[in-house]
């Protein structure tokens, strides 16, 4: 099964686009652990964080969240370093956070691969979206209470013109949302899901740093979750999880066995 | 980090409930395989698939999916038999398909252990609905195509009195729609779609055994997909991906290297 990774012409590499999950370097999969180990260079930003990061030689990698003096990188400037280094014949592991293509702009990368001439893989990894909650005592979708489950970005792209996401649509799915990257603009959403007809007592969870040393936990309801945020001083990065679901936590937090620190920052608002 | 598995209590045991991702060995978690390598038994069903199935020595595991006479074994059996082994001080591994909280009553077993005072811990997992796809090129959220994606089951408990799901608001929600279980019902929610406004042109793939030995993948649009479906003979498991993202695997296809059967069952709609 190793072929799958071998560049398959001599002169141009291969990119593996490759989700880190969450966090928790045991809640990689196989092929990225083992990719990890034997790429050339892994070209990444702070989202994979400082556990999985830590496992990776500093010779073999390149930051490309952010330059020198702080600005972010363009996402131009890591697409041209991607295509570059596969034309210098190297395996180049693109690291992203969670999954590639939840909101990771894997899929725009993955074009422009194709569009360059470049082969590449696809290496799905854990969304925090779905092993944060998960972790957490939470499911995202259950049975008795939860029929579907959606996920959007808490902050879009202001410059896309129909940037915004359809909450009242959302609310009458009836289902489970996650929010990811939605501390915030928490306010916001929450006051939309309201006036869109949301019970105010729905319960809501926020999952901070989910599986990174000091993950923290917060739980509450649509109409008072903006104030337990505040209270808890829950931070980005950090997904809210809002539906039935979310209080499921509260009846199962006695019983569960996971890394230690997940069982700090209970709130019971 | 080895002993968040073990057994805090000599007495009583700890059920981890673990998913295995889409089914290629190789996109299990790093920890997934640490526990099917150490914990005394494995109980599961049919849908990790014959090759992770496959790495787990017989003596180790129980079949749960069925019962002598091909009959479904009942949830409560699985709860009952968890509870029994845990109890017997073992460290079993609950393996689920997918992602143990995707539509995979994950939570359900989470809510019983807990109520019978058994320690448990989870270990998301890749679920099928978004590395299935990805694997196949097609990037379930896009940030010039798709700002939200939902997920729903193709099959719904009838015996639940609100089952519908409700395809309209879905649909309103203008995102990424991804079927679970979805290829037998497919002409039924097709057609809500359609009467709910979708446009007909909307691109729609399915993609069976994702990451399974001969993986397929078929990709046509709202009004053609069942037509496609019984062309191809696309059967389950599979899951239906339906918005403008389905599109993205043609233009990206020729530069694509995952798995080598990956590039079968293209079928150009």
């Amino acid at each position: 099964m190793s072929e799958d990774s071998s560049p398959d012409d001599a002169a141009v590499g291969l990119v593996s686009l490759v989700g880190s999950g969450p966090g928790d370097p045991e809640l990689l999969t196989v092929k990225a652990r083992r990719l990890l180990d034997t790429a050339d260079v892994v070209l990444h930003d702070k989202l994979p964080g400082p556990e999985i990061l830590g496992t990776i030689p500093e010779d073999r990698r390149e930051d490309v969240g952010k330059r020198a003096g702080g600005e972010w990188t363009p996402q131009e400037y890591t697409n041209r370093r991607l295509v570059e280094l596969a034309r210098e014949g190297k395996h180049v592991v693109r690291l992203k956070g969670g999954d590639p293509f939840v909101f990771g702009r894997g899929g725009e990368e993955m074009e422009h691969l194709a569009s360059e001439g470049i082969p590449f893989e696809v290496v799905p990894g854990i969304t925090s979206a779905i092993g944060g909650p998960g972790v957490g005592g939470i499911p995202v979708t259950h049975r008795d209470h939860a029929s579907s489950v959606s996920f959007v970005t808490g902050h879009e792209d202001p410059a896309k013109d129909e940037s915004a996401v359809d909450w009242e649509a959302l609310a009458a799915t009836g289902g489970t949302i996650v929010v990811l990257m939605g501390v915030g603009n928490l306010p916001e959403y929450t006051d939309a899901l309201l006036k869109a007809g949301l019970d105010p007592s729905t319960p809501v969870a926020l999952v901070e740093r989910a599986t990174w040393p000091g993950m923290q936990v917060a739980t509450g309801t649509l109409d008072d979750i903006v104030a337990v945020r505040d209270a808890e001083d829950i931070e980005p990065p950090a997904v809210t999880v809002i539906g039935a679901v979310a209080a499921t936590r509260e009846r199962v937090l006695e019983f569960l066995r996971n890394r230690p620190d997940d069982e700090m920052g209970v709130t019971d608002a």
